[in-house]
């Protein structure tokens, strides 16, 4: 890849930029608001001159509902080879693009699964997209030289690239972005009214859950707008879900028999439950990599003194993070429960991220504790 | 403050401990389950020796349903002069409590407002509460000198006091903590039955607005239950709100005639603007003191080549942060705007946090800019 355009220099569309520029890609900055141009251009994104030629691809970045129409414009004014688009929905862009008559086998959906809540070019960094998802939609119709272009502009960005359906892709998105950003904003919104003290009690965990209700209201509006049809019977799902629990908690705060109230409790235990375990199928760290796996380390404590502190201040002093510590054998007046054969009487069992497992038990021997 | 007992060592009450010892505090620690006071003290938060007389005070750290129950006993027995507990709800043990005849005189209601997903006394950490607001809730009967021994509690644990009403707390809370926590288990829910693929593609708002979701589900059902009167007119509000939404994305999703799609996207964008407006209430950092406002450098640009390039490189050079760009009077060719006739033309405005504000300005002077 020699050359690039990119059409729409806001957050997506500069970072994007900046990353190509950055691997020495010649990008051309197209937005209908010159500051916007002159802004990603000065931060070094590329230049606000016309290609001279068609462009080895094009990447429209504008909101959902305009993407179609921009990319039909420049695929008639020939702007580039391939075109690919970064909106958050894709089944009805590509419908609009089939309407509009675009040449699909030049064309090859995409959305970059990575943002901020800043916008506009000042808020674009070049690393915006490393290891983060970026997924292609390419349909029969795209040509293979369109899909390798596409792969290549995604691995420039340093992104992983994901193929998915246009379909599969809106339901996913619908799951993963779309609820918990309605979500997110009803919840911010209770604050508007909320009495500056109980404001002031927002801590992290507030935070984070309404991060996202800081964006763009126009633009989120036309991304859910775009992907109604996957969103809406989740929100059917959980609005069911809601009723339950506003009855279960009006029965409670109405305080009837205790019998009634074990079965609110019961209800909403079940509820909390369900999101535990829809929570447990993400990864705990930020790489997007998937559930980590534990690891376990089986050790010695017979024959010292105090053992279990000795032990634990060995840990903390190696500055390595333990998960868990099963204490069932620690006890040498107990025999090893029979579930852990392997397991000598008199050990304890760490419980460790993977990567942890090899240092921690080098630090250990070294401390003098007999590791398994 | 010479001694103090911790009912419950689990990651709250384990953390005071361990906060409390660091401060040379004599800590008892006390739990049904053994297993539990074992641990902690051998991570160094105090002694299983119950105490051999009165401590300056305890802290009941147990769930919120046992709370009254728990501190009615320890009183009874005579285990301390002050008591506090932990429970994130007030209103409700603060009434069981006086149902079982507790002498309130010796008692101050506590609430710190941090936490982590994972529980249990490996999990605790003596900065847990570093920071964080802590809310008291004394009441009429309250005596000065337990409020000033809670007080003492709250400032060795490095936390920030706040004083209030229980039933103001519970409802600051039932919007800030309990809300957003029940939303968060709802849309984690979701995830349970989602496609492999779908859940591959959760990234960091999905993880952040979820977070909370991991929680111990039991324990969760039991703060929410006890807060059910302050958390069920914020229920009906969001579920208002809901229909809203999922209403207008029916009608998006059926596609009808524009002006129909029209007013559906309004309403949409409604909501999510009103999220918005409630997000700005709460502080963008994570330090819980409140919204920061900003300040603005008017930086001259007239006399130099591609000036606008040149400061952005500077900014970025003296690696401080901008929150944001005003390019109105840039263009030497265009007059200063009417509404800022403070600046002169050819500047541009620079926005910062204010702690930014003049280690910037005094960057840009030695790179030669003229900064007001």
């Amino acid at each position: 890849m020699d050359t690039a355009a990119v059409v729409g220099t806001g957050l997506i569309g500069t970072s994007i930029a900046l990353a190509l520029s950055a691997r020495g890609v010649t990008t051309h900055l197209i937005d209908r608001d010159p500051d916007a141009v002159r802004l990603a251009a000065a931060r070094g994104a590329g230049t606000p001159k016309p290609p001279p030629a068609p462009v080895d691809i094009a990447v429209i970045a504008v909101p959902p509902s305009h993407t179609a129409r921009t990319l039909a414009d420049h695929q008639k004014a020939g702007l580039a080879r391939v075109y690919t688009d970064v909106a958050s929905v894709k089944a009805l862009p590509h419908a609009e693009c089939l309407a509009l008559g675009c040449d699909t086998t030049t064309l090859v959906g995409g959305h970059p699964l990575a943002g901020r809540e800043r916008s506009g070019p000042l808020a674009a960094r070049a690393d915006l997209f490393q290891d983060h998802h970026w997924v292609l939609t390419p349909t029969p119709e795209t040509g293979e030289s369109a899909l390798n272009r596409a792969l290549e502009l995604v691995s420039l960005c340093g992104a992983v690239p994901v193929l998915l359906e246009p379909p599969d892709h809106d339901r996913a998105v619908a799951l993963v972005s779309h609820l918990p950003h309605l979500l997110a904003s009803l919840a911010a919104a209770r604050l508007r009214d909320g009495e500056e003290y109980a404001v002031r009690l927002a801590g992290r965990g507030m935070r984070d859950a309404t991060r996202v209700a800081a964006g763009d209201a126009g633009l989120w509006a036309d991304i859910l707008a775009a992907n109604a049809g996957a969103l809406a019977p989740l929100l059917t799902e959980l609005g069911a879900d809601l009723t339950t629990a506003a009855h279960a908690l009006s029965r409670l705060s109405a305080a009837p028999e205790p019998e009634a109230t074990a079965d609110a409790l019961a209800d909403l235990t079940a509820l909390l439950h369900r999101g535990a375990e829809g929570r447990a199928r993400i990864a705990p760290s930020y790489d997007g990599t998937g559930a980590r796996p534990h690891s376990v380390l089986s050790v010695a404590l017979s024959d010292r003194d105090r053992p279990l502190a000795r032990l634990l201040a060995d840990v903390d002093s190696a500055q390595l993070q333990l998960e868990g510590l099963d204490l069932t054998s620690t006890d040498t007046s107990r025999p090893a429960s029979p579930a852990t054969p392997a397991d000598p009487p008199g050990s304890v069992r760490l419980k460790v991220a993977p990567d942890v497992a090899r240092p921690l038990a080098e630090a250990l021997r070294d401390r003098g504790w007999t590791v398994r």
